[in-house]
């Protein structure tokens, strides 16, 4: 299967890639606005990839042309350009595709991070907002800890939570996630139930950031 | 150290009730609005905990008494009884006693549960607001599984969050927190930071009625 990542130079995109390069055989696909600087980190990657041992090709791509090319495609992008980041590769997507998107929506004040809630009721349902009508969109990756997931050397033993309204695009990502070693793949749900999953993530820092001891944290729920 | 559980005879207060009477030597009062029924509840208690050997007393009050009573006041009450059940105490209160408060606020529709924020912005923070000025609040304990809690065969595993404004209060939360055994305690910030935990609690039922393999979830940061 080929996995386009549109952002997959920022810090969820590098981790996502790095992991299903490393521990599965689908191709990982690049995508940037920008492709000199998307065949800049694909390189990156590749070179990192293959100091493991690990000789996998790694191309990169402006967003559409990835998209194009792609099963599944992972909206590894911040929350406000998630919608135009659907809106330029739309017309590359069929329903065939199936859209990731890992995004979560914050905002910050001096007590901590907080769930920025967008009228959609969720990043989440702003990306299926801004997909065409046919083609599924999957939530997932939501809540991971990028430096670890882009850590080759870090153990996860997290879970990640999946929410979608399409059955079979929900189970084409719980089939990819679960081939990331040490990510257990979790149903949350339709994507009504996004919302929650969402607020986990400045959860998440306010509880590293509270704590001296914890940092870069996931979740395991148990 | 005196702890009072008003609405200590439903579900979250018979497990902190049975848990702390069993792990520590804290003197447990379960609070009703019926003192008939805490008095019946706490000798249920009391039969249970000398079925495993322990023989402590557990008494029941009505809520004002109770409250009166302890030093620690937890708020184990349904979210829409909060501030009601703040005022119906609040005069047997003072700045040497410390107000918990785990309730969180849940919608249920035809996806699953959902986050209901007040518009205090959490019921922690709607604990704060009808708590007297001099009265500390600490949100704690929102996102434990009331089955297992009460099960004292159960392991536990798993974490609580506390959030809070006044740093000593939450040290007593914290200290008395951790003899529960198997519950972690983790810092949260501030009151603040409330409506990401209270989130949580839909996130776990949600989670559990998608997975057969899952029930009656904790929360672990890793």
């Amino acid at each position: 299967m080929r996995i386009a990542l549109l952002g997959g130079t920022g810090d969820i995109g590098e981790g996502l890639a790095l992991r299903w390069a490393y521990d599965s055989d689908h191709e990982v696909l690049i995508g940037s606005r920008d492709p000199a600087r998307a065949r800049t980190k694909a390189e990156e990657y590749e070179t990192e990839l293959d100091s493991r041992g690990r000789e996998v090709t790694v191309k990169g791509f402006v967003n559409e042309m990835a998209a194009d090319r792609a099963d599944v495609i992972v909206l590894a992008v911040p929350p406000y350009h998630v919608a135009d980041t659907v809106e330029s590769v739309a017309d590359k997507l069929d329903d065939e595709d199936v859209l990731v998107t890992p995004a979560t929506g914050m905002k910050r004040d001096e007590d901590g991070f907080h769930y920025h809630r967008p009228s959609a009721g969720s990043v989440t349902a702003l990306a299926v907002e801004a997909a065409p009508d046919d083609v599924p969109v999957v939530g997932a990756f939501h809540n991971l800890p990028a430096g670890r997931l882009a850590d080759l050397d870090a153990e996860l033993g997290i879970d990640t939570l999946l929410v979608g309204d399409d059955e079979d695009a929900k189970e084409t990502v719980r089939l990819l996630a679960e081939e990331i070693e040490g990510l257990r793949v979790l149903d949350a749900g339709g994507i009504a139930n996004a919302p929650e999953i969402e607020g986990v993530t400045p959860l998440l820092i306010n509880v590293a950031s509270n704590n001296d001891d914890l940092h870069d944290l996931g979740i395991r729920f148990t």
